[in-house]
Formats: structure tokens, sequence, C-alpha cells
């Protein structure tokens, strides 16, 4: 029942496409983040600076997936099973997300 | 010259349609994080798990923005420019942001 479109991701394939989306976004996000970086403390009023930079590109990177996947596969994630796999998936480039940002912020 | 693409989204009936996406967005907010909240300390290694989480929403709700707008409008805002506007927009709610992340981990 949920085979539908839980292979949709699961496929190694898609899998592997969405992987290289996050690293092409890991090379992007510095110049993102420089040019974002001076108002968050001003605007957002936060106190960790870095993690809400953090949690931004966490964020991006989520819904980024999502449109990129909709137009790689003309389809939407629509589950929460799926939501997790793509928040998975970042996940395991968490270190070099951290990295990105720190270095951009340095 | 950047006419064009600027108008799309200071467009009064453009801007009012985002401002009403910010909102509805704002009430399906508190699930997710009620969802994500146990997870982002264990998984994603943040110290502030409030600032964390205030970035994912923000980072969450713009590119969600720029995905209905494509949908709303048929046009991606391309431009350093409409990024901005569509920050500008999600953050007249910061406050109510604010307050909704609180209420939805305590």
């Amino acid at each position: 029942m949920t085979r539908r479109k839980t292979v949709m991701i699961t496929d190694s394939s898609i899998r592997k496409s969405v992987d290289e989306y996050v690293k092409r976004r890991l090379k992007t996000l510095p110049d993102e983040i420089a040019m974002f970086y001076p108002q968050v403390k001003k605007i957002w009023k936060c106190d960790n600076v870095f993690d809400f930079l953090y949690g931004y590109c966490v964020g991006n990177l989520e819904v980024g997936t999502m449109r990129y996947l909709l137009k790689f596969t003309r389809a939407s994630p629509s589950t929460t099973e799926e939501t997790l796999e793509i928040r998975e998936i970042i996940e395991t480039h968490r270190k070099e997300l951290q990295e990105t940002i720190r270095k951009a912020i340095s």
C-alpha cells in the first residue's frame, strides 16, 4: 500500500540524485550564508547565531530537496515517511554542513 | 530593467497572497515542530534547540514561499532582491513565529 510512494526515494538512483543535489547545495551555501549572516542577529533576534543558521540551512535544504524531487520525478513527497527519508539523506552530510557554516561565518 | 521581475512581489495582490500563505503555514508549523523537536538535539547536535528550530522554520518558510510563488505566478523569484523581499514578508511575522515555536516545544 505504501510502496507506490516510498519506492520513490528508496530507489537507489533517486537517492543518489538527491544526495548529489545536497552536495551541490553545500557548495553554493557559503555565499548565501555570508550574505545572510550580517543580518541574522539584528533582524531575527536570536541568541545563538550558529544554531539559527544551522537550522536555517537544514530547513532550506529540506524544502529545496522536495522541490528538486518534484522536478526530477514529477512527484512530490507527501508522506511523513518520505519527509523523514529526505531529512535522513541531509543528515548524512551533517558534519560537512556544520563545517560549511563555521567557515562561512568565520 | 529590474522592474519585470520585482513587480512580481511588490504587486500588492501577490504580496497579500504571500502574506496569507505565511499565515497558513504558521498554523501548520506547530504539528511539524512537535514531531521534529524530540530529534533535534540528538540528531543535529545543536546547542540551542530553540534557535535551531527558529532558523529551521525561517529556512523552511523561505523556500516554501518561493515554491508557493512559483505555483501562484508561474514565475520563480530569481533575483537577490526578490529573495530579500520574501524574507521581509516572513520577518513581519517574526514575533508570531517565535511564539509558535515556544508554544510547540513547551
